[in-house]
């Protein structure tokens, strides 16, 4: 994907449903945070030993381009617009927290958009691999090979004890986040989410909004998380977080069945509303927009809705965000009552040629 | 329209949208109350009384056909069924008051629905006529020929001091009541509904629902009368009413211009939302239904709605109703859910056929 299509295509490979129980688990993603020794910690580091890290890195592309069969293009944040820098968040590419000082802030993404490494972020280096589905073993197997790539160039801080040094405690020892992105309206309509949710953090797990911390639940949709990076390996914390996720997922399917077969009429009324609603608004607001499309999309899911195609919901997801639009129009100049008229335009575009009614 | 047509068609002559400013006016409807000499009135006739004023008027009924060049049918309420009696209280073609005690009750209908005659209702005769549109010049024209007919051929209670003689007080004089249905949906959001509805009041008209005295507004549709039977002809009782709702449909059209010209997109969104309910909910109530028909009759009348006839709103008026439904299938034994979901169904098939989006 060239740079440009970046910000134009909504749709991002580890986003476009093609993935295991996809119709679930949106997206399955790994982070691992690297330092450089020698060098502070990007919030204590001066210009000249940011820059350092970005050359550092820069250098490496060729051995990563090599060891992973990918291309690579590196984007200095500076260098992007303010629209840019949104939509790359809004797109998980990176944290809003990349774009505060963008300064001596790079980030290299892959062509296929499922890798994608910040420089200079809270760590020297935050290594993020995204796919489709649930399959947590894939990312983590794909960081690796770059953790692996970058640590045989670069002196990377490590103890015995301690393992990966980070900026933030909370990230010491693998420096490992793994994260899956779950689509759970049947257990917040049956009222079960706040009890699996209770459990998961009993396990050791973060639950999240779409845009992870401290970001509202929107859409139905849940960020799973592993909270500890000490005392686990890499391949125990993937494999709690895909157990818990399994569990989640199963609890989901039985609460959908449930709720349809114990009242059908009323979740067929419900997801064709919101079909209706979404096929002929003039204006909607980003989060009506998933609450919406998240009913859709299990309508789609439960059958009721046969004539719009499942990733219609994924691509959707992104298009739908105030960042993304603005970037397609105007530069930017939107008002937020411009941004609704736009995103239900855009919609029922979507829908409009998606479905066949 | 033959019996079963009657009950079957939802949309009577009267309701086609044909008339003058029926954008607004969907029908206007004068009432004569008559009774014949030294025959008790109904509430207090025996069976034998009330047997002869049945008779009578149906001797009648030759002679009203070559007067009016219509044919009639005369049928007796208690001989159709439960169903059949609510269907013409729907159709606005007999009152809920007639078939309290449907013995002995008739209803004579004009094979174009225009003109109804109740016998033994509260009085011995009420000749109603119902015109699509502003027009109660029209219908008093049509009900005075009846009138005529029926008084060459009957003694009718009629006094030089006290005009015609009602049971009920409220009705001596002219016996005349002149209604018109008018759809205000403008008035109602710009909240200058109670404001216009006082000032009817102090001009002697009473503001009922839909379906009259005691009844609820909904669909933002109101029934506006005149009070007064004593003191005033025929001709000032229309002369007044009309003009009152000229001056209310003036406002009616200022409001909804405003709404539209002040906020476009608040308007547009609005009945393009409920025209996608009500294009795929799966179950309905007739009040909701109506709520948003309203909403996209207005979408219509103010050109944001290009692809659906305005009649489908009159149609859908009656064809929505509960009995009616009840009436198309199953012979009246479907649950109050399942007639929910009936109508639901009956809307999508009419918006799915109607339109072309």
């Amino acid at each position: 994907m060239s740079q440009a299509e970046l910000f134009i295509k909504p749709l991002t490979s580890w986003m476009d449903g093609s993935g295991i129980d996809s119709d679930i688990v949106l997206s399955s993603r790994v982070r691992l945070a690297r330092n450089i020794c020698q060098i502070p910690f990007p919030n204590r580091a001066n210009i000249a030993q940011l820059s350092k890290v970005e050359e550092n890195v820069e250098e490496i592309i060729p051995e990563l381009a090599e060891a992973t069969g990918k291309t690579y293009q590196s984007m200095s944040i500076d260098k992007l617009s303010t629209l840019e820098r949104n939509v790359l968040v809004e797109k998980h590419m990176i944290s809003s927290n990349h774009i505060m000082n963008p300064e001596n802030r790079l980030v290299i993404v892959s062509e296929d958009d499922k890798i994608s490494i910040m420089v200079n972020e809270e760590d020297h280096l935050r290594i993020q691999c995204m796919v489709s589905g649930l399959d947590l073993g894939a990312t983590l197997e794909m960081a690796s090979k770059i953790d692996d790539t970058i640590e045989a160039k670069l002196d990377i801080a490590f103890t015995e004890d301690m393992g990966y040094l980070t900026s933030c405690p909370t990230n010491l020892g693998t420096g490992l986040r793994a994260s899956v992105m779950m689509h759970l309206p049947g257990l917040v309509f049956t009222r079960q989410i706040n009890k699996i949710m209770n459990a998961s953090t009993q396990l050791g797990l973060a639950v999240r909004g779409l845009y992870g911390e401290g970001s509202e639940v929107i859409g139905n949709i849940f960020q799973i998380s592993n909270q500890l990076t000490l005392g686990f390996s890499e391949q125990e914390t993937i494999d709690n977080l895909t157990s818990a996720v399994l569990e989640i997922m199963t609890h989901e399917r039985a609460a959908r069945k449930a709720l349809y077969a114990q009242s059908p009429d009323v979740v067929s009324d419900k997801v064709w509303r919101s079909y209706g609603v979404l096929k002929y608004a003039r204006t909607i607001t980003g989060n009506e927009a998933l609450a919406l499309l998240s009913e859709v999309r299990m309508g789609i899911d439960l059958n009721i809705i046969h004539n719009v195609p499942a990733k219609v919901f994924n691509e959707l997801l992104v298009s739908s965000r105030g960042n993304y639009l603005q970037n397609l129009k105007d530069n930017g100049n939107l008002s937020p009552n411009e941004i609704d008229r736009q995103r239900a335009a855009m919609i029922r575009e979507v829908l409009m040629n998606g479905s066949n009614d």
